[in-house]
Order: C-alpha cells, then structure tokens, then sequence
C-alpha cells in the first residue's frame, strides 16, 4: 500500500498552513507595532533602532521556524534539494539578523548607551553566536561531501535538538526585548492598559503561539520525513539515521 | 540481551544530575537574589511580594521540570507507581504555584497596583490555566481506571507535547518576571553593570539552561522508557501507546 511518494500525513497542511498564517502575523503586528508606536523604519536617524526588531523577528523566529518545518513540508523531494532549501533560508535568516544586529550595535554607538549589559542581549548574542555555529557544523556534516554516514547519523539527532533549542531561545529573547522596549517607553503607564502595551503583549502571545506550532509539527513522530527511495537504496545506515521505520520490514 | 529490567542508557544518569545540579542553582540564585538585593521573603509586609518569583522557580520551574523526567528516571517501576510520583509532583508543584500567585494578588491589592497588564502576567496566567487543565485531564485519562487504552494512546501524545510546552512557556514567564523586577527596581542604573542586575542575567541563563537539558532528556529517543513486561501482557495497544519497539518482534 506505501507507495515511493508517500502522501502528506492528514492535520500537518492544516497545521503548516497555521503556522504560516500565525509567522506573518507575528510580522505583520510587529510592523503594525513600529509603524503606529515608535515612528516606522528608517537607516539614519533614532528610527535606526527600529531596523532591530523587525529584522530579528523576521529572521530569527519567521525564517529560522520555516527553516525547520522543510523537510516536514518537502515530503516527496530529493533529500538533497530539501537540505539546500534547509540551509539556504537559515542562509537568510542569518544575514536579515545581522543587520537587525548591526542596527542595534551602530544606534548604541550614535546615542552613547551601554552594549550587552542585559539578559535580553545576553540570551540574544548566545542565539546568534549558537546559530552561527550550528549553521558551519551543519554545513560541513550535511552539505560538504566528506562525513560519512555513520557520522552523519551519529551528529543528526543533535543537530535537530541543538535547531529547536536556538529557535526557542531566539523566541525568548524576542519576548524579552519587547518586554524591554515597552518598560523603557511605558514606564508606570504600562499598567494603565495602554494601547501600545495591549500590542505588544497580543505580538508576545503571538510569538509564543508561533513557537509552539512550529514544534509541534517538528515533534509528531507520524509527521517526520519518510525515507526515500533513493536513500534507502544509499546504505542500510540511513535506516539509523532517519530514525523511520522501514517500509519493508516484516 | 534485552533482559526486563533494562540498563539505564548511558549518559542519562550524567545527564539527569546534571538537570538537578542546574534546578537546585536556579532555586538557590533564586533565593540569594531575594535575600541579597530585595531584603528577604516574609508574607506580612512589601516582602510578601518575594514569595512570588520563589515560589514560581520552585513550583512551576523546578518541580514542573523534574515531574517530567519521572518516566526517564524510574524505568524499572512499575507503570503506576511512575505515573503516582508524576501526578504528586505536579500536584506539590501546583501547590507551591498557587502560594505564589496568591502572593502576588495579595500584594497588589494592599498596594493599590493595577492586575494582569502585563505580557508576564498574561502567559503566567495562560501557563498556570493551561497546568491546570492539564493536570486534570492527564488525571482522567491515565489514573482514573474508566479511559480505554486505545483512548490513552491517542492522546499520550498530545499530554506530552503540551507538557513540554507548559515547562517552557512557564520557563519564559519567570524570565519576563525576572526581566520586568529588575527594570522596575533599576531603571537606566541596569545599564552601569550593576551586581543585582548581573546576577539576575546569570539566573536567567540557568533558567534557560534548566529548561534546555530537560527538554534534552526527555526527547532523546533512546532515553524514553522501555515498556515492562506487566504493560506489554496487559494490550497490544501498548506498543501504539508507548511508542517503544516490541522486543519480540521478528
């Protein structure tokens, strides 16, 4: 009854097609937020601050989720172009990011304010160095023709663990940041439910609720990435390394 | 080889220590930030506000955490007896949570303070609901005897992905909490590196930490309970439920 192209697991279009609606919500509120409360967007002025969020939120929660949810999505491709499609938009989420980071460094350095004294930067410069890292060690296992599959399949596992953990933690530090922009402009008036303050805690609910759709999809075991063909017939290690059942197995 | 009662994997037990050398710190950073810089707990006075972050760590950080290593901890018990400690724990956990809620309500009242503004109150109170609700339907279905085990199969998954989720969004809240205590206490002097706002960065990191290594051992594939020998003669709906391999099978 299996067939090569195995058809996509009933629920997981459904709950793709949320995340994504809930992804460019999340931008799109994040948006909403700049525009209305902080003045929108713009290189060279004090708006230069505002490059920080949108960039962060659209390449470390927005792309950096989708980046995981590939080969979830990607069911039936050949295994190396949904690897290429993996790396390359973690590829653009890593350069929208750093100029989210560069934004924020250069408006320190023109305003005169301190760099890296709070959590919210401590937990954000450990996301990005910890992504670098796991995009190079990726990379090099992967892509680059020279690991085998022992290795690779050894490596995999804590590869996958490693990307939920960045993707949650750069989460996090998204929600500590708002938490900060907001006690910094609101100050007191916070709790005098304030428009903006409303905002930003519906765009916080929303990052949140997009964090854990995401790994949702990412944990249902019946959802992963069935071997194929073309793999299966590569060597019997890959039975370890896609940790799927063999569809022959009697 | 595989005998009934299995090894413990290697690693686990390192691991496992590790979690509880990381919890133990996150609760006693927890309480020498207290007693350091926001002059101790007491219920009777503007301490009574202190019991609150303390309480949380200890309850819905902690306690939460180590409530869901109990089935990689105990792997030889027998099944009720495992799901016994695991609902207690919850329960204890549950306990010291509300202690620490009511902590919090009874401070604002007598202070005057405006309720639930704020993003760390709003996914506090969602984490806290959601607990609940989780608690009483895992209650249903896994200890009360009327549940069927096809019905515990499907929906095992489902409480143990919202059981991972709850630990993290409760991990969040508590860093939002932290966040906002310092901001509120510190204001721009966050910014000079001052000794209470460094320790409160390096206890939120810990949070991070504790969070990250739980969720390590819990979704290592080898690390998850084998099926005993009393659960594998009670249902083949077993193997479906515990998502283990059969032994025998060939």
């Amino acid at each position: 009854m299996e067939s090569r192209a195995s058809p996509r697991p009933g629920g997981l279009s459904y709950c793709v097609a949320f995340s994504q609606l809930l992804g460019l919500t999340v931008v799109a509120v994040t948006g909403a937020w700049l525009g209305l409360y902080r003045g929108g967007i713009a290189w060279e002025s004090a708006l230069q601050f505002n490059v920080h969020p949108l960039c962060m939120v659209i390449g470390l929660v927005f792309l950096q989720g989708d980046a995981l949810l590939v080969y979830r999505v990607f069911r039936n491709e050949a295994k190396r172009t949904t690897k290429i499609l993996h790396g390359l938009l973690h590829g653009f989420a890593f350069i929208i990011a750093l100029v989210g980071l560069v934004a924020v460094f250069a408006y320190h350095r023109k305003k005169g304010y301190a760099d890296l004294y709070s959590l919210h930067s401590w937990c954000g410069i450990l996301a990005f160095v910890l992504y670098v890292v796991q995009w190079l060690v990726g990379f090099s296992f992967f892509l680059f023709p020279g690991a085998s599959f022992s290795l690779r399949s050894r490596y995999r596992p804590l590869h996958i663990f490693f990307g939920a953990s960045i993707f949650l933690l750069s989460v996090g530090t998204a929600l500590l940041g708002l938490k900060e922009a907001l006690l910094f402009k609101l100050g007191t008036k916070y709790s005098t439910f304030e428009p903006e303050g409303v905002l930003a805690n519906v765009l916080g609910l929303l990052l949140a609720g997009f964090a854990l759709v995401v790994l949702y999809i990412l944990t249902r075991t019946e959802w992963k990435r069935p071997p194929q063909a073309e793999e299966q017939a590569l060597s019997m290690d890959f039975k370890t390394l896609t940790e799927g059942d063999s569809p022959s197995s009697q």
